[in-house]
């Protein structure tokens, strides 16, 4: 035992060290992406890479292959629930998968996907889809060519969207995915049908940046945003960035006349926040201390920013202090404002899109990289498919690729099997907030009071603190009782959305 | 050769790589100091020292001592001041040195400066001189161990020095010093019973920040600094950061009603900045493009902040946009604010302290510092010691700590040899300037016209392209003639001080 504890504590020692190279990278590209001087970009690509491969050198050396394997049946891993039962099991896990990967096509990848995304930002802004195509194409023989190595039960699709939601199955995500789309469809029509329309110039007036971010900061420190572990900053393509156990960095971007870009970005990234400062800094970098899978991570955000941020009591604690904030709301109603926040409308662009038709979004993603990957639709046919699928589902077409099947930089930086976690967030976080409200009783009550620690505790216990040591259906399970579940969220949005469109509940 | 050729190329690459990691530590430091979060402090602390020991690892491998070994008798070592012949004669002498200290020293400083520079913050805004006292001896029991693994010839301080101002000697620098500070006695003391004063409450009227970042970034520009490839950030405590080819990163610290702090601290970075933007990109952590001596850079930063900018052509040149920038000059006469701005009064605060007694407040570090690391002064004696030197020198005793002994960084981050670099800068830069006018002409009639690229493009030139070809004392003998020399410095001072407060040239 004693033997094996040394191992596990070499073991921990190792990938803590590969966890700092890594929290330093982490920095490296939140600087690029927010405050880097332009100029710097070629040697922060050479300082990146370097780091890469020292971080990659150090997960994969025989040295961490032979702890794992001797510590696989020790007594240290027989609960795989235990702090060190979970590192052995997850390690493991993620030790075979990345050694399986020929170092040719990891090298091959990386770049490849440097040409596709320097490709689809050219294609993106000339609007010349045949210019990615031939990228596209490598993209996805490479991501093929990877699921093979890898090996899967089902389909390839499994074995990358592990890396994004690991232990789901595509078949279980499609499901739900499917099941959420056909009871979404008509809810947006019953919304369409409804001719009701919040007043959106409200959203749209005069809101000074200094303001804005005074009151993005307030409210992201009152849900529990810690600004002593962590900060505030401006980028084109708002994101999050736990970059050491007390430094995790969100960031947002104003417009001063469009009230909700900043705010509700900053929400949704302190809501990411949230999670990566519950996680035990104790276990910074090993399982027990990371976050369990992207949709979890999803949940986390979506829940701050459209539960508690676009809910009528919210607004009822807030609205006060925003008029005072801003001259230019003059005397208009709270509830004009909470309707406005709230408006539902097919739109062609994911990132700007409603809680309610996003989704939609996400499942056309979903299913097209599906069939681009198998090969049932060939890269040269999505344009078409896309248009199609938009029409289908949102009624609405694109004038152009640029707004249709080129808008997400996903796909070029070979992020195949990511888009799902999207609408699992959505679902996972109606799932928790229902048991936290059977849980903690009304939360909307608290939330008009502006409290709330209840919640956030009770995110903290529930989901943050698990870290790691279960799998994320597991997790879903000990907390809610079910794993995947899209009921919650048709049920969140039909009431949500009946008093202000006079729709059904 | 061809051989020659390779082992040359397998060096520049292995040096490369740990610049690339040493670039990296910058930018960890430089975010400790401006933005990070206080609560990352721990974590930052064990990132560091891990980096630090890779980059020791790299600089001091088997490989690095082979391939110097087998490049010595090489022809590319031939001529000590080629590119090659440069790289290979300063790492060898690096190497030699680096190799002396354990790795175990190396790490464990570097974590002992990380924990010092954060009690010594906390120290100096609490005047808490005790807290920070076990901190300063571990520093100093560890800059002993250090300098007794490297060896010396005259003193322990040697070995530290020769980090800073490679090549000098603690005895040579000592004696330029205490000539310096023999001639400067005097002057302080006529400046003194002249009875002239400078209206001083100019300078403390209503600046607003804003106005005062504006300003200071227009001038930092003007004289040649390139924003594209570096930024201007606010600390306590103001410093350049050179942290790659294209990305320099200067500090600054606003105070609304104190003109000079912030702007010329702005232009003394600025300055440094200039040197580090002036370096050879293409051979980037190598030698020829790395900065000679910290003496050499200081008297980049120290000419464009005094001889340049308290200069009065330069503020004919931009008086009257300042004016327009701050309402609350007023009608105050351009003389009375260029005079207000060379006020010499002895004072508490070095980094706020004039040109003359400047040097005075390095000549007291210089010696405590020495008088510290020997050991014949106990660290428990430093307040009191540092009162009775600032009482003889400067006629002056501070309140507290905070503003006495505990009002530098250096000690803290281990920075010991480095004071004297700042008075070897000012003597330098005055030296140099002397040159740069034979060479180019009346710079003054320049900076009237708010022409500064002439003298920039001679520094380029003769102290920015050359590297570290040649050694400091050998490049200024190219350039000026002479190495060490303070008389230039001292006519310097009483040249611009003889019209100012009416005493002898």
């Amino acid at each position: 035992m004693t033997d094996y504890q040394q191992q596990y504590d070499s073991l921990c020692h190792e990938i803590g060290e590969a966890a700092k190279l890594d929290s330093i990278q982490q920095l490296l590209e939140w600087d690029e992406r927010t405050i880097m001087p332009p100029k710097a970009g070629a040697y922060r690509a050479e300082q990146v890479s370097l780091l890469a491969g020292l971080i990659h050198e150090r997960r994969t050396s025989p040295l961490v292959g032979e702890l794992l394997e001797s510590l696989a049946d020790s007594p240290l891993a027989a609960d795989p629930h235990s702090d060190a039962g979970a590192t052995i099991r997850v390690l493991s896990r993620d030790y075979r998968r990345d050694s399986k990967l020929p170092q040719a096509l990891v090298v091959e990848l990386s770049k490849a996907k440097v040409l596709a995304q320097q490709t689809w930002v050219q294609a993106r802004s000339g609007n010349n889809f045949p210019l990615f195509r031939p990228q596209l194409d490598n993209i996805l023989r490479l991501m093929r060519e990877m699921a093979d190595a890898i090996g899967y039960a089902e389909s390839r699709y499994d074995a990358l969207l592990d890396y994004f939601e690991p232990e789901a199955k595509t078949s279980e995500v499609a499901a739900a995915l499917s099941a959420l789309k056909d009871d979404l469809a008509p809810l947006v029509a019953e919304i369409a049908q409804s001719g009701r329309h919040p007043k959106m110039d409200i959203l749209k007036r005069d809101y000074p940046i200094a303001a804005q971010e005074e009151f993005g900061k307030r409210v992201a420190k009152d849900i529990g945003f810690d600004f002593e572990a962590g900060r505030l900053d401006v980028t084109h393509h708002p994101f999050c960035c736990g970059m050491g156990p007390h430094d995790c960095r969100i960031t947002t971007r104003y417009d001063q006349n469009f009230f909700p870009s900043a705010f509700y970005s900053t929400l949704h990234e302190a809501g990411h926040g949230l999670y990566d400062q519950g996680l035990r800094s104790d276990q910074f970098g090993l399982p027990p201390g990371n976050y369990v899978s992207l949709g979890v991570h999803e949940s986390q955000s979506r829940m701050w920013e459209n539960m508690v941020g676009r809910s009528y009591p919210f607004w009822r604690h807030y609205y006060p202090e925003l008029k005072k904030l801003f001259p230019s709301l003059g005397d208009t109603p709270m509830g004009d404002f909470h309707f406005a926040v709230n408006d539902v409308q097919p739109s062609l662009i994911r990132v700007e899109a409603d809680e309610a038709t996003y989704n939609l979004h996400i499942i056309i993603r979903f299913e097209l990289e599906q069939a681009l990957l198998s090969g049932d639709l060939p890269v040269a046919d999505l344009p078409g498919a896309w248009n199609e699928k938009y029409q289908q589902l949102l009624g609405i077409t694109s004038d152009d690729d640029a707004d249709g099947c080129l808008q997400d930089v996903h796909w070029s930086a070979g992020l195949i099997g990511y888009f799902p976690t999207y609408s699992l967030g959505n679902m996972y976080a109606a799932q928790l907030f229902d048991q936290a409200t059977i849980d903690l009783g009304d939360l909307a009550e608290m939330f008009g009071r502006g409290e709330f620690m209840p919640l956030l505790s009770w995110l903290r216990e529930k989901v943050h603190q698990p870290g790691s040591r279960y799998t994320a259906p597991q997790l879903m399970q000990n907390i809610c009782g079910e794993s995947i579940d899209h009921r919650p969220l048709l049920k969140y949005l039909r009431t949500k959305y009946a008093p202000l469109y006079g729709i059904g509940h």
